[in-house]
């Protein structure tokens, strides 16, 4: 007998009739002789609809009330999944972030979880009840509704598995699994069986939009057996996202990402002394704007230089205007920006081992005609920054150079 | 300064347009210098499509589950609703039924308040902040969300205004008081600018659908000194609900109500002797149905009689079931129903020092060849049935029987 947290996302569970379906494959696990736990998100379109309705309220609504209202569309699946299951004969009860408690801090719309109190969960499973746990949203402690921010139910479910100590915590989307690149840039994609929990972790927050990026990185904390299956399939096989060593194949490169929520600043003729960089980053950090890579170009003069860095398109005319109030303090000639980029990356832990990564990458790129304006790396994956219309010929020149293209039947 | 709980029904707060005028209407009441709660129901047809999911999911919903999904209408609106008031410059802050907490007992989808803690509204009322508090939902002892049945928020309301010893509380809706009877009936039906407790109690358990019945019971209990007004007026009058000796010029008769959801059961062939009637009123009172008016016709044989009932329409194919299971048990001949009946009433505390109120009500039906099935009496309302055409000519006729039409300006 396993124990196995089952998340359903916004898609699976769009209406009424797939609510009835969900029921059935939770119904499977449990006719199996699983412990079963589900967690789901809100029903599609249902989360942005109320999301609509604060911003027309108020472009400026506080945190804490926006989390009370879109915290009901999680609200709104688990009754009808805990009836949906008992209609099939499966003994189910929902629960509620409070109801839990699903514990978080006060950071509202993008809350941390800081516990999750399972004994009511476990004494309800040891009876034969499945609870249905509302995903995305938790409570502080003092009682306040928070939400995990976009994405968050997945995040729920990891951390339910790793509190539940669940032998598996299957996602079911709308996708079958991870794939080495966005299908609908490359017919070629494969998908992976199984992937690393840092790789993922990489390509989560690079901009595949399978997983959210907390929730990797609290399986790989947890060493929760995490795996993401297409809610739409009856069999799913999916993919595994787990530790290096449960991988036998290991390939050097696992995946291509791209990103277009990236932004360019240039600060010209900035001053070439010690604490300008500090000035300039500082004045980021306070306005919370997170920078990504950062590039200073030779001093031509030995006086000044320019200074180019990236950050997310979103935050672009925020940290426009923040250096412009800051122009003499920080001391530049003048101010450019380009929304046009993205960032492409190349990832896999097999980098770790093998040289040569770097210098093929930038082979495929350079013999399509495409300049590189910034790079980051880390130690599993290499980032550039490119011009934005070469986004889509990047990623497949880059797919085929690291022989990630599907085999022919 | 006094202290207010408002209460903003569905319709006042339909759209995100409609929430920001109510937020105007708390503002008025605040910069005026009063405490203010504001209780809120969910958007129109939020809880009517909330309802309708359930239906989708199974016929036979737990009720437990139905409270969790249909309660989640009241939370977005009190999200919104603080959000509003911030908006316009009005400290505010939400609070859901658990949070209060709002303590009911475990009848779910029709639970009865047991207390409301306001020790955590009345600290944020003290400190210049409104709460803003979602109608319509509790919470068991022991955690789990309960509603409290259709048109509950008033009943929220009340118990808030009662447990905050409130000098006022205002029930906004979309008609502008209370009427002598439904104005789409009768053209020269009057606001009433006061009506009693034991009235309005009569009237909202009779038809009349400006209040839920509990929330005037327990006005009553608390002496809550209640109005119902308009939200779509600048500054409206409404109807006061109040003890009798406010009201100084007090009419004998306050309305004339009707309600279509009446059956009637005729168990023919009955044997007259003891414990017959005990058989099938013990039966439906086993079945949770509530019978109204009963009538047993003169035995002409001394050895079988007729015995007549009248129920809600809702449950009389249930009524209609239990009792043909008992047929042998109850002893009779045959089973009649009709469902084309209404119950016309006349409500009004001067019937308790008035005489001939019968003798007028009566004379006025006859003269308009209108036959009485059934009657019951209390001591401040007469009621009785009658075939559903003539529904609107027993309303119009007794209305002007008793001179409430208005007076011609």
């Amino acid at each position: 007998m396993a124990c196995i947290v089952q998340k359903f996302g916004g898609t699976s569970v769009a209406d009424t009739a797939r609510i009835r379906n969900v029921a059935l494959k939770v119904k499977a696990e449990y006719d199996a002789g699983n412990k079963v736990a589900v967690v789901v998100s809100a029903m599609a379109g249902v989360t942005n609809r109320l999301v609509e309705y604060c911003k027309e309220i108020c472009e400026d609504y506080a945190p804490e009330e926006y989390d009370v209202v879109v915290s009901t569309g999680e609200q709104v699946t688990i009754g009808l999944l805990a009836m949906a299951l008992q209609a099939a004969g499966v003994p189910a009860r929902s629960w509620t972030g409070w109801q839990i408690p699903l514990v978080t801090d006060g950071a509202f719309s993008k809350a941390r979880i800081q516990r999750v109190e399972v004994e009511a969960l476990k004494a309800a499973m040891d009876k034969g009840i499945v609870p249905v746990v509302a995903g995305f949203q938790g409570v502080t402690e003092n009682g306040r509704v928070t939400t995990l921010g976009r994405g968050g139910s997945d995040t729920s479910a990891v951390a339910l598995a790793a509190a539940l100590k669940a032998d598996r915590c299957d996602i079911y989307t709308d996708v079958d699994g991870v794939y080495t690149t966005d299908p609908r840039i490359v017919k070629a994609a494969r998908k992976l069986d199984k992937v690393t929990y840092e790789e993922m972790l990489e390509m989560a927050s690079l901009g595949a939009k399978v997983l959210q990026t907390r929730s990797v990185e609290l399986a790989m904390k947890y060493q929760v057996n995490l795996r993401v299956v297409s809610s739409f399939e009856d069999e799913p096989v999916g993919t595994t996202i787990c530790d290096e060593e449960n991988i036998v194949e290991k390939e050097i490169i696992s995946g291509i990402t791209y990103s277009r929520d990236e932004a360019k600043i240039t600060l010209a003729g900035v001053h070439d002394k010690p604490g300008v960089s500090a000035a300039i980053f500082n004045a980021m950090a306070e306005a919370n704007i997170s920078v990504d890579m950062i590039v200073q170009s030779d001093s031509a003069d030995g006086q000044s230089t320019d200074m180019t860095f990236t950050l997310p398109e979103s935050e672009l005319s925020r940290a426009l205007s923040i250096l412009e109030k800051s122009k003499s303090e920080i001391g530049f000639h003048s101010l450019l920006s380009d929304s046009d980029v993205v960032k492409i990356s190349v990832v896999g832990v097999g980098m770790r081992t093998h040289v040569g990564v770097a210098r093929k990458m930038f082979k495929a790129l350079s013999e399509k005609g495409i300049n590189v304006q910034a790079i980051s790396t880390s130690e599993i994956k290499i980032s550039v920054l490119i011009a934005s219309e070469y986004a889509e010929l990047a990623v497949r020149a880059l797919h085929a150079a690291f022989n990630l293209d599907k085999k022919e039947g």
